[in-house]
């Protein structure tokens, strides 16, 4: 059995990989694949060292079946297709205690603080497996981790039938939310800088702008009828990015920022003020957004075809990491069953 | 009759005025008290001579009784203790039509955009005036303006009972903050830089803290035993305090943009995403805030006497802007019918 791990230092192995036993309470994963995402590159780039403990297998967008059940497991046996929510909560702390375990004042994320997907037998509690239909491919499964978060941004809007939304930034998770918002009833546009990004979003048959040329308030304006946007999801990171969405939003509109700022960015309150606008954050799923992102798979609403731009086996981690960071791609996965 | 006119320039002038008959559908309303906001400051500064046209009689915080009763308005006699809430919308933008008329995209603010309460006669359409019980004070509900502001805030913010709200600014507005919060079941910390205002809140119950020497961010994982408030008030117009919000707020805890900001401000986005949080502003009020304000001060639920910092006549209206710009106030009211 092998992994790959990161050492530190920016530096990927693969990684020979001892299947222990499952423990009380778990299941031992024969993992099919494992997207790679933006989470998955800063720790590969270093720019995580100080959480995360190595030699660390990471990965956290999985794929696989059952290939054994711990002691005292109920309700899996050994072939069932599922998928992990890569989430553990302490239970006890002030947002657990209010209902928001997903975002945990103590949480574990799987893949980043404790071992991932990326190697072929990965033992998880029962816990935060999540089963998948028999005939949903283990390919397309791997994708449910990130639609569960675009589930998660949209609903977290409050979009609604009819709207229109804007999406600032169109990698995987700005199409994922775009595709999500346009099956609850949004006419959506997408803004993307890169040429090949905005083709797909076009391709995908989403209105598409180009901030780097276009004043993507003055499209927003005349997209809108004069009104603005009822819903704008910031998932591009970029400063000139948040500093736009107050201009793009309606009256009582909704901000939503679904990219990790890596420092504090300007913000027009005068205009928050002004419209009486919302901004909020969005992070992670909860279990009801994971069995959505199933659902939304399973029915084909989510282009897996167009995003899936490659699959690499697993000592091709690398260099799928390369092309990533270079933009050479939208979603890659390991195949980590076949290497 | 007279009254007091913003003549451009920073110049105010004590004018006379010409008491006018009511048009159809208007009060004529003889007023009795009119409070000085920061709004007001701003006008007499000429920070807003790009909007105003002059010479403008400004003033929108009025107390007063009908006067006269235009053709065409019912259930309004010669007499009748009101108020009036300055804003007229245009009805058919998209701000309007869903709802939302008191952020109408063309909205007219009355004693800013049209002729104001400084005057000791004063035609308003029927349809702003609301009326007063008949034993609530003229002096006390020259407040219900601001009151309403606040009463705005905390509906916007959707409080719950027992909660931790912190108020970034003592002002008039944020103390009155304070006191709905606190009436709706908070308990409200009060963070405030001058030393006179903070003893008021400290005085009216409140807890407080000082920005200039404390730690707030600290103080309030203190007081709220490490969970974060509940909800912040941003009431100050600081930039230091725009930034310190999402400090200062729990997961999923809310802040409210209550103040204008005259420039863009650094929000920690990352701080927003890791513990969705909701920023939302609050502008102005609806008529529900209006009547719940009057049942408010109507209850005495509002201390307006130790808010009521002084009572001028109209010429002493120049003095009084310049105490209030020096901060040796909180509320000063205009005695217009005693002028």
């Amino acid at each position: 059995m092998i992994g790959v791990a990161y050492e530190g230092e920016g530096l990927l192995r693969t990684t020979p990989v001892t299947a222990e036993p499952p423990g009380p309470g778990e299941l031992q994963v024969a993992v099919a694949y494992c997207g790679l995402c933006g989470t998955d590159l800063h720790i590969a780039h270093g720019n995580m060292d100080a959480r995360v403990k190595t030699p660390l297998v990471f990965g956290h967008e999985a794929s696989g079946t059952v290939a054994a059940v711990g002691p005292g497991v109920e309700g899996w046996a050994v072939g069932d297709p599922l998928t992990v929510m890569p989430l553990l909560w302490d239970g006890t702390c002030a947002a657990c205690l209010a209902g928001h375990q997903h975002i945990c004042q103590n949480l574990t994320f799987v893949g980043i603080d404790s071992p991932g997907a990326l190697q072929q037998r990965w033992n998880v509690p029962a816990s935060i497996a999540v089963p998948l239909p028999a005939d949903l491919s283990l390919r397309t499964a791997a994708l449910v981790e990130p639609v569960a978060v675009a589930v998660h941004d949209v609903r977290r809007s409050e979009l609604q039938v009819g709207d229109r939304a804007v999406v600032l930034g169109g990698g995987p998770i700005g199409v994922l939310i775009a595709c999500v918002a346009r099956h609850a009833g949004a006419r959506v546009l997408v803004a993307e800088v890169d040429p090949g990004r905005r083709g797909l979003a076009s391709a995908l048959g989403f209105d598409v702008v180009d901030p780097a040329t276009d004043d993507v308030p003055e499209f927003v304006e005349g997209w809108t009828g004069g009104t603005g946007a009822d819903v704008v999801f910031e998932v591009s990171g970029a400063a000139a990015a948040a500093r736009s969405t107050t201009a793009l939003a309606k009256v009582r509109g909704t901000i939503v920022v679904v990219a990790i700022h890596a420092a504090a960015r300007e913000i027009d309150l005068q205009r928050v003020f002004w419209r009486e606008l919302r901004l909020l954050g969005a992070r992670v799923y909860q279990r009801s957004d994971f069995e959505r992102a199933i659902e939304l798979l399973h029915g084909g609403v989510i282009p897996a075809d167009e995003l899936i731009t490659g699959v690499v086996p697993l000592d091709g981690t690398p260099g799928a990491m390369a092309d990533l960071s270079a933009g050479r791609a939208m979603k890659i996965l390991v195949d980590v069953a076949g290497a």
